[in-house]
């Protein structure tokens, strides 16, 4: 059962598909204190909160302050209270009770979700703008929450099945012979690949919808080129459009008065990569439509699958604010600056970048309301990516498209999927990533997954390696890595045996994982779940972290310490392991419940089977999805029967109503 | 058995106190490649590598990339090459053939050390400048490879007794009346205290060697009221000297021409705390001896502990590079920056701290030579300690001076502990204290410890907490945190009495900790030692990074993941799990040998007694270590005789020659 209470007089975000009445009174469970802007509620020492979707820290939020405020920083550190993305549903369990209730807070603004963090037995939740709508989400367990609260915000965004395969990434590769060469090196590693992403530096100058002809001359040619040996290229697009005479998109954003404007109406000045750019207003829906109609310049090229990227927005600075740190820069010329000066001097050059007074310096056209940017500020990466997705029906009519965005907030998960930004090369982000999963889940964020070895900073083999033993279980597995860093794909690496195997793995997973991704969004149900969603009685099982529940028929535990040779498991029931080196190369070994030290070696990826039930793998060989035969299934058993398993299958590209 | 093998024509940095002949030819087992400055050797899967003191990553170094370059840089991410510390000292370990030998590095510019990085099977080091001493140790076991090579660096540093208990600290308490009031916030609360920290702001404008007389009156007799209530003051001394006409400390270095000069012959300028200071030659043992004098400015008003920081040395700006940064800042001015320009524009500010071309711009006097600094840039921290310490022979004979310094070199441990500098409030970092700890103590540093709760970033309670739960048992015992961070005295707490048993439990603990930390200081031993160390033969031993023993009795275990109940803890023999909510509130429990879940609440502290052996206990109640009754111990055992345990007693102030 979903009750909506409202505090305030909030936007219709259009986050939600199902149009609840507004109940009168206030949230009950919370203290609501509106002179403090904030809902307070006691937490009982056992007491476990889920979600947040994309943030720092554990599958239990406990202990920490999460502050919904889409940033773009790259330095995901457990001490951070945002990142890229606004996903405000939380779940509060008390195992002691068996009670768990679920509670968007539905408000684009800048919020705090002070878990346990200032006072370590209470919840807050405070606003800078106390206006939101309240859905308070009641069921009988942790899984019917989710799919209440799922339905109620629509379904989640469906990819092409090829974007199952894996996609390979680097800022950048700069020339079309560059991305032959990445095609080619896996091919003659035999390691499956399906896409080949194009970051910046495929555009002239870094405009959107512009393709720089010296390094990729004939662009549609090409796109056909590697489509005809089963690769689909994938390009960037960002959310700040070049200031520059003569370039279209800027033009006609200009004419039609589609950019982003400050209070005297003159469009906002902000640089991004090509420089000064304007931000055109995703959150005006005459804007949104111009804006994704501009992704037919590619997808008439035959692209037919996209990034959106730098949608915070990113800011790098606004020409209003530069002026005034240089101004600022010349006091402190000539000067014998101490720590006080010397920090204060830096502070105003840090003060560029991603300034929040930036952020109260323009305004968006919301549903015919002028609204000041940082009043709506997480919805910026939804509306563009909306955007895309509106304009795929029209532009790619009954197909599915690629899609996923860095920026987010709930809603835009019926658009596209997310990866989770720009991580590190850290073992800890093997973690990381692996906590998100779920609670981005929870949050409709089905298609989703990270920087496979790491973005920032440089990788290791072993690091690649293990991080692929949770990446080849994500529906979006890409290798992504920065400039300047180590090479990082995947043919590039001593042992090409183990990432073929590894990968190889993947793609005989496809069938099984395509299925209960889909059954999965189609029910409203988790691909992945922490083992207290199926195990709420086991105290035990409600402490792991390191662990996840794949679907209806595994459970995976990814190695993510280096120079580890196994790994502690905890089975909350008996299962059968099966220690895979490839598809074809495996232990089995039935585990009694409890705990377990498992060996794994580098090589080798651990995957547990739950009883009653039963693990398809394709036949290994294909190298791209396209390929897999899904006539040809080896059937893992653990007292399961396979004709009782429901494999889903389709034709992968047509767009499901 | 240790051989001295040498490259090049090494400065004699004096970091060993045994001389040994020069061995002619090339060391054995590596390929020594002089055109490239290398020194390679191949790595069995299996070899585990050891040592380095303090770097990151784990007590395992194989796998990453370390660079000897002390460095200021708080973000100690496990992608950063470089600390505040150069620790020469490896050990390789094969336990295929259970062969190992140690491997000293005596060079005092940047290296390389290569470990599994570049390629999974070589272990290469890389010099700019290939001159070293390189002494192979080679003994029967590791524990013996570790003797021999302290046996050539000489004793470690042995600190007041009073220095084991807890000090506080914070940047900065910036008057006396806010040091009396942590002091009775302490008392109150029935937390033991032996230590407050005086950072930069007790200073005169951050001026080594005065006191603000406004902030705090009367100094000497604020030391003497501290120390009559038990508690020591220690306030902190950094390495630049503040350029101030009058200023003594100053004008005499001026004058003496103790202070670094550049080529020219003028006296470096580079900014720290006070504005533009001028470094001491420490390198120089006439300014050695003239800086170390000035320790009695304070010594003098009844100081007895201090320690050395941004001795790395840690620098703002260079006025040099500073005037080209304002240059280069101008061309950038009213520009249209896209990528690269913007880029450059922040490498250019950047590029003011810490900058390497800033460390080619100054000259040692070393043993007469005249010398750049970034050739022995390594040696400054140990070079300036390595004067406070020999001043302390002068200014206190006979008495022991707590002193411990951020930046070091091997050689340095002779004169003074080290904290492993500006840490963070993150949980992965009390993971990276217990892996630093046996490191440090193969390369003779005894009494250290790292900034508990985290320096930088804010903390929760359940953070300092658990991490407080291995800080109890390190040496120095400290917790500190940076200015602006969320107040982390342990007063503060809402859990007062978990706080109050902790500390209480390191008290009594303390006849215990400080027997054995004398015995292996005075037998070349090591206090913290990886489970390998004890069990080489045991396969699951040598991938324990999460576990110590703590001298000859205990294994520690502590809990450093949020929200955990409990942890895995793998036993190489039985044990007797002692699990402490206080000195006098503790369940006893036998586990046999091999892989356990041990639950641990909050509260809770896990104590592992090895067979034979015994643990020694203090009655509870003392406030001040001087307070703690040694004639009145419990002792703990397990198929142990307390009558045959080697307690250590002294008088605790006296030193030891």
């Amino acid at each position: 059962m979903i009750t909506r209470y409202r505090i305030g007089t909030p936007f219709d975000m259009e986050s939600v598909v199902v149009q609840l009445p507004v109940h009168d009174g206030a949230l009950p469970g919370w203290e609501t204190d509106a002179q403090n802007k904030c809902l307070t509620r006691t937490l009982a020492k056992s007491d476990i909160v889920y979600g947040l979707g994309e943030s720092v820290r554990g599958i239990n939020k406990r202990g920490w302050l999460y502050t919904s405020n889409n940033s773009d920083d790259p330095h995901h550190e457990e001490t951070k209270h945002s990142l890229y993305a606004s996903q405000n549903f939380v779940i509060v369990f008390s195992p002691d009770t068996k009670i768990a209730f679920g509670l968007y807070v539905d408000a684009p603004g800048k919020i705090n979700f002070d878990i346990a963090y200032t006072d370590p037995d209470v919840f807050s939740i405070s606003f800078e703008d106390f206006d939101a709508d309240l859905y308070l989400v009641e069921a009988g367990s942790l899984k019917e929450i989710v799919r209440e609260f799922r339905g109620l915000i629509g379904r989640s965004y469906i990819p092409p099945k090829w974007a199952f395969g894996l996609g390979q990434s680097r800022w950048s590769y700069m020339t079309a012979d560059e991305v032959r060469e990445v095609a080619d090196s896996y091919d003659e590693a035999g390691i499956p690949l399906d896409m080949i992403y194009l970051d910046i530096d495929y555009m002239e100058r870094y405009k959107d919808f512009t393709v720089n002809e010296e390094a990729f001359p004939d662009f549609e040619a090409f796109v056909k080129e590697m489509k005809d040996r089963g690769i689909h290229l994938v390009p960037i697009i960002d959310a700040g459009v070049k200031i520059e005479e003569g370039y279209p998109v800027y033009e006609e954003g200009i004419e039609k008065g589609y950019f982003c404007k400050k209070e005297n109406g003159e469009e906002l000045v902000a640089a991004v990569w090509p420089g000064t750019a304007h931000f055109p207003d995703f959150l005006n829906e005459d804007a949104r439509r111009w804006f994704g109609d501009w992704y037919g310049f590619l997808t008439e090229k035959g692209i037919d699958g996209f990034w959106n990227d730098m949608n915070e927005p990113a800011i790098f600075y606004t020409a209003d604010h530069l002026k005034e740190v240089f101004e600022g820069i010349r006091s402190f010329e000539g000067k014998n600056m101490d720590l006080r000066t010397f920090f204060g001097f830096k502070g105003l050059v840090a003060s560029l970048e991603n300034n929040p007074e930036d952020y109260r310096r323009f305004y968006h056209d919301f549903h015919g309301q002028k609204v000041r940017h940082d009043k709506v500020h997480n919805l910026f990466g939804y509306y563009m990516t909306r955007a895309a997705g509106e304009a795929f029906t029209r532009l790619r009519p009954g197909k599915r498209t690629l899609m996923f965005s860095r920026s987010s907030y709930i809603g835009m998960h019926r658009y596209g999927g997310v990866w989770t930004g720009d991580n590190q090369s850290w073992w800890s982000h093997i973690l990381l990533n692996l906590r998100q999963l779920p609670a981005l889940n929870m949050c409709g964020f089905m298609y989703s997954g990270a920087d496979l070895g790491g973005f920032g900073q440089d990788c290791t083999e072993d690091l690649v390696l293990r991080w692929l033993s949770l990446g080849i279980f994500t529906p979006l597995m890409r290798d992504h890595a920065a400039m300047g860093t180590r090479r990082q794909e995947l043919y590039r690496f001593k042992n090409t045996e183990a990432f073929r195997n590894i990968v190889g793995l993947r793609y005989a997973l496809i069938p099984y994982l395509y299925s209960e991704f889909m059954k999965a969004v189609l029910k409203n149900d988790m691909l992945f779940l922490p083992l207290s969603f199926e195990f709420p009685d086991d105290e035990r099982a409600l402490t792991v972290e390191d662990q996840l529940y794949v679907g209806e028929s595994i459970m995976i535990a990814p190695v993510y310490e280096q120079n580890a040779r196994g790994r502690y498991v905890y089975l909350p029931e008996r299962m059968k392991l099966l220690r895979f080196r490839s598809a074809s190369d495996f232990d089995e070994e039935i585990l009694e419940k409890g705990d377990h030290y498992v060996p794994a070696d580098l090589n080798e990826v651990l995957v547990f089977l739950r009883p009653g039930h039963v693990l398809p793998l394709a036949a290994s060989g294909a190298r791209r999805v396209d390929e897999i035969n899904e006539q040809d299934l080896t059937w893992f058993t653990f007292e399961g029967r396979p004709e009782e398993y429901e494999l889903y299958t389709d034709d992968g590209i047509s767009a499901i109503n």
